[in-house]
């Protein structure tokens, strides 16, 4: 987890090159340090080849260091002056692989971060910390991950080493734009005065451009035969760069600028509660509600599945006793930042994808032009994707509720041309759908759904809505909940195994597909002769109505739904922004329900949770545009993510999800075909899931893929119904120990669960890549609040 | 210009760093071609150090090649080993600064291109060449701009020499994400094989993770100290990795994969226009008018104000006489990519901004959150930007179209609450606006547009529409013309120098203000009577009806306009999606008006045409959500891009195209204060605004800001008409000279127009930042074919 403490100004060295200073420079600054009488702690995380031995003094004599103000630590030491990961490798063959162990990313953030703590622990004073890590930006670490990306979880603010050298200017650049791309702040870059290559002319002009400030500091003198004379020029060098007395050049001048950049950080995270609260309007909140600083969530980075989050607003922490003073939280994003995270926040590999479209194409105009990656992305999507089997074509926008209105006008004009109807119909031409549906916030989106909480001037519901029979689990049994509308003498069907549900070719013929068929027939009936305008699309949500209360339908009356509407020659909507690939486990929800439909629409996972996008595949053409649309970078953000989902989907984390499921209660029995057993599965644990259905407080759990949610026992039913807010609003308090696994926040360290409700209904959501580890530890933590 | 021939394949080589073998391993792939039968050639840009020479003679040998296949050539030499911008700093101190030229960017490339284009000329067999950079990918070259931005116009496929040393791991990835940050296509990798480090095997499967082909060559034998032995030692080490005996690995493999690459890529590009036509819609395309593979744009990157289109699927392309063979020709993108460019395509800026948000954030989600980038561009934007003044709250969206909802909706609910209206009247309430608007494709901004060729179904216009008096120059004259309805005397209003016109406070107590404000209270007044549903808002698009055909609108009108809504209690909502931030010229239209609008819409140059985002200013709240609501790398690219345009709104270029505007005929009078003279100016010359102005084939002549917009005298008027597109086609024809100055694209050579028109009206729209030279070459070129 990333850490920032008020007393403790931590920053990370990398080097631009190997060789390029670092260990001296950052030597200079823990003696400019200690010249200021500030207590100053060194932690060198691997050392390779000279550093002779790991205790404490011999890293402090090893970095030229001495004086009470200055502690050193080194956490694993090799000797091969090799890249760590070769030394590490080395070092095992030698020993016989038993004897040493080398570290995962995480229990090696976690053992520095764990440094960080303690040093940080008791301070009264401001003190000073650099971790110098070890060649290059970009060297491997000991299990083989580069160094920025292993340091990565801890996000400690970061000074660069240039490269003094023949060539150092390029070399320098480009590490600062590798560090970049990874999200780091660079505060500071320093690097040797080399008088004949002078890169640091050129690099102070340079990098003044981006606000990052370069201070040249004098090489150190050649080293001396003798000794004691080596031991005094030394001396006398650090004297020079790291002493008060050299006036506002010098190492003086950097610590006195990386500490007005500490304390500009926190008052900048202090003050941000508060400037929002004046100045920005957040989606979907009542900001009448939200009136004091500590309701404001303050996002200083993100990384993996957590947010990280400041605290220092919120009133009254409770103290934890694992971290008394850090003032950065880690938070799990549980409803994966709006349900569109897929591999996690920040994730290199999107970050690239976005730099090198945004490179070559910047944003290029669409109508009557192609580039490689919409193109690239429209075929997939075509003809592997969701629309493989049944779609032709692709129209490409920016935005989920965009690429609705763009599916339905696609639908209602096919169905105007197909029944020719009159332009007083075509304005007022109606949609079926679910009741609890939700398609967008701008009004064609709005107005295929019913008026609610959502409604606004202008809104002006097109349609009719069914209400949607439910499935869920409780007491350990799934169930399909069908409302009194459909069937009057049993409500709750029970019993069924959770896979069987969503077999719905062999629930074809069952006694409920016959009360489903005659519901909807009678119904339909009804509307036509009561006079209502003509229906021109079938629109669903396949599976599941999110934002309508994470509702799970029973597939078996959406296929059936979708059927009645083909029989009237009404085309099929698919609004899949949420469910869509691969968020409940599955590519695309047409196989499962036995019917494709005529126009589907895709967003929110498509870019792995980076940038906004949307995809409408149908096979019919309309007058509509954004000038964004299908712009460089979102596209090839999206196939960068397909391809990861694509990996993912044959990996074995959900293989073994997958089988956790198979292997689950009732499972085993013959129902359902083995295609829909696997197609049935979740990232939650079977075993937890059962334990929540069987709590009194629960009505119901459900879960798919990723997605976990339940509803709570409660009378005051509904969206405006805050009853799971209030049951779980302890998750959300600073963070605690999970009970299972302290260090289960990357990095290392607790976690607090970011959260969101529905009314009565709480759900938590994954990334498509979350660790099983970190889902087990979520799950304890739920727990520990509902199950006590 | 980026350049593509098929008997030609070019690729640059870039060093990880220098002395990392790149002359060693550049020499071995000239080797391996020739040693294939090919011809090749080698072009070493910049030389500085050990080439004695630049006579080609001497390249060759510096180089260690020979043989009549191989060709070598140097543009640049100096003889100090140090980086090129230094070395020619020197060379100019040395000889006295008259005798070095330091060659522009534009020089430099121009230069490298006209040397390959020389080269591709009259090949009829396969050839290659391999243009060596200096020293590392960022190493500054001769005018001081970074080799990898230097480079960039002429795009290159590229060879990445890796560093085989201690720390070459970390510098080698380093330089392949610089690369990638500007788009390059990365073809190959290739480094010495170190033994002892053994880099090339962790190199090699890190970059199998990004598609890119490591090789591994043996290093050169250590230098023999007799000359004789020494040249048969070099002689030997290169038939060893350069001649095709050695089976599958070595340069020869090398060679054949980036054969293999090149033939990929044109057979890509023959291939897209067919599957784009099969498989994408595009916005606002009319697809039956599309189906050749000659009418798809294939843009294969983007640089500048240019895209680079591929155009070897186009029939019968005139042959042109600079570059017979290229397959890529530079296009200038007349439309800034449909309104959105504001620095450029591809800017590395803003390429760098996306991805140090994306490697912070990712995306978090917003509601009752608070992130940095948000922060910032909400503050900057209500109190120092278009919300100077009255705006105290910022909604962050994604897109212009949903920004322009959020505006409604907030209007309409401030008229809602303010006039009591019933739910009835809240579905009804209509908006008042001009004929021509256009406030984007989603039903809700559509219905707050008169219905019309954008019309479809659930479009249900809500609202009163006035005919806008406009505003235009003919035969060198401004003039405003009058709608009938308005003034039945006096159509035209001639004669007034265009400053005037704008200076709306100036006007307001003239005989035509006068008729405007009894045309719109009369006008509100029948609507009154007439039991039309109430009115909720003001909706303008301030200055220009974009969408609507380039339609400038008299500004005095807008504003009476306003003063009505204000009076009688109507939200005013401006929608400056397209003419806000500097498009027009003006930071935002509130102060030219002399009224502020309760609410503002912001989208396309608010990030340099990169990314989707929009910004709804205003000061009440309401209930709207989208997902990516205030995404951090579109906020991120937006504080960067609004730092550029401060920049630019000080800086030489716009002050002087103030300055000739200033300058022009009639500005000179007295009519109009100093604010307003220098408020309206256009980076388009008033010389070629006046001459086109006075042609008779264009009825009237606008410009302000990056817009040029002409309507074509025509009798058959309307958006629906093509005939701008008509006597505009051969702009868009193969790229032939401007006539004035051939090496106006980037990197050289000649250019095509890339140009959208709106029926009867053509227009030209730059950048912020496009360079003048730019800008009158465009003029010539539309000069050449409207004047003629």
């Amino acid at each position: 987890m990333a850490l920032l403490f008020r007393n403790l100004r931590v920053h990370q060295i990398f080097g631009a090159n190997t060789d390029v200073g670092k260990t001296i420079l950052t030597s200079g600054l823990v003696r400019a340090s200690a010249a200021k009488k500030i207590r100053v702690f060194y932690l060198k995380p691997v050392s390779t080849g000279p550093l002779q031995d790991a205790d404490d003094e011999h890293v402090k004599r090893y970095a030229g260091l001495h004086g009470d103000l200055v502690n050193a630590h080194c956490l694993y030491r090799f000797d091969e002056p090799v890249s760590p990961h070769l030394a590490a490798n080395m070092a095992a063959d030698r020993r016989g692989t038993g004897n040493v162990v080398v570290p995962t990313d995480e229990a090696f953030t976690t053992s520095i971060a764990s440094y960080i703590r303690k040093c940080a622990s008791g301070l009264t004073e401001r003190a000073h910390m650099y971790v110098e890590t070890a060649g290059g930006v970009h060297s491997p670490t000991l299990s083989g991950t580069t160094q920025l990306d292993s340091y990565r979880p801890l996000f400690l603010p970061t000074v660069l080493v240039g490269d003094s050298r023949l060539g150092g200017i390029s070399s320098t650049i480009s590490a600062y734009e590798s560090l970049l791309l990874r999200g780091y702040s660079v505060e500071s870059i320093v690097l040797f005065k080399d008088e004949y290559y002078r890169n640091w002319e050129y690099l102070e002009s340079y990098f003044a451009e981006h606000g990052v400030r370069v201070t040249a500091v004098a090489p150190p003198p050649p080293r001396e035969a003798d000794p004691s004379q080596d031991f005094i020029a030394t001396e006398d060098y650090y004297r020079k760069i790291a002493s008060d007395d050299g006036g506002a050049g010098g190492l003086v001048g950097v610590i006195e600028y990386l500490d007005s950049k500490h304390d500009g950080r926190i008052k900048e995270l202090e003050t941000m509660p508060r400037r929002t609260l004046d100045t920005v309007w957040w989606p979907f909140v009542q900001h009448g509600l939200v009136k004091h600083e500590g309701d404001v969530n303050v996002i200083d980075s993100a990384w993996g599945d957590h947010f990280t989050v400041f605290t220092g607003h919120r009133p009254s922490i409770p103290p934890s006793a694992v971290e008394p003073s850090s003032l950065l939280e880690s938070q799990f994003d549980s409803s994966a930042s709006w349900w569109t995270q897929a591999l996690g926040h920040a994730h290199p590999a999107l970050a690239l994808a976005a730099a090198r479209a945004a490179g070559r194409y910047g944003h290029v105009m669409y109508p009557q032009a192609t580039h490689a990656p919409a193109l690239r992305l429209a075929e997939r999507l075509v003809n592997d994707g969701p629309g493989k089997g049944w779609a032709s074509r692709a129209f490409i926008s920016d935005n989920g509720s965009t690429g609705m209105e763009i599916a339905l006008k696609m639908a209602l004009r096919v169905a105007s041309k197909r029944f020719g109807f009159t332009p007083q119909e075509q304005k007022k031409v109606g949609v079926l759908g679910l009741k609890g549906s939700y398609h967008g916030d701008t009004i064609g989106a709005m107005d295929a759904c019913e008026e609610g909480v959502y409604t606004c001037e202008w809104h002006d519901a097109k349609g009719y809505w069914f209400e949607p029979p439910s499935v869920g689990i409780n007491n350990g049994r799934a169930f399909v909940d069908v409302p009194s509308a459909v069937a009057h003498t049993k409500k709750k069907i029970e019993g069924e195994p959770l896979s069987w549900i969503y077999d719905v070719g062999a629930r074809l013929d069952t006694l409920l597909a016959t009360a489903y068929r005659q519901h909807i027939d009678s119904t339909l009936e009804k509307l036509a002769k009561g006079g209502a305008p003509p229906f021109g699309a079938l629109v669903l949500e396949p599976l599941v109505l999110g934002a309508g209360g994470m509702v799970f339908v029973d597939p078996l009356f959406q296929r059936l739904l979708i059927d009645a509407a083909r029989a009237r020659g009404l085309p099929v909507v698919f609004d899949e922004v949420f469910a869509g690939l691969w968020r409940l486990g599955l590519h695309s929800a047409g196989p499962l329900l036995g019917a494709h439909p005529d126009v589907s629409v895709h967003a929110k996972v498509l870019t792995g949770g980076l940038v906004p996008l949307a995809v409408t595949l149908a096979t019919e053409a309309l007058l509509h545009g954004h000038s964004y649309t299908a712009y460089a970078v979102g596209c090839e953000v999206a196939n960068e993510t397909l391809d990861r989902l694509e990996r993912l989907a044959s990996g074995d984390a959900w293989n073994s999800a997958r089988a956790a499921w198979q292997a689950g209660g009732g499972e085993e029995a013959n129902d359902g075909t083995k295609e829909n057993r696997a197609a049935v599965w979740s990232l939650w644990s079977p075993q937890f899931v059962d334990m929540l259905s069987r709590l009194d407080i629960i009505d119901r759990v459900m879960t798919l893929g990723t997605v976990l949610a339940f509803k709570v026992a409660d009378n005051h039913a509904g969206y405006q119904s805050h009853s799971a807010q209030a049951l779980l609003k302890t998750l959300g308090d600073a963070a605690s120990e999970s009970g299972r696994d302290v260090t289960s926040a990357p990095g290392g360290g607790p976690f607090s669960i970011h959260f969101r409700t529905l009314g009565d209904v709480a759900y938590f959501m994954t990334s498509l890549n979350t660790p099983s580890t970190t889902i087990r530890a979520v799950e304890d933590r739920v727990w520990a609040v509902l199950g006590r």
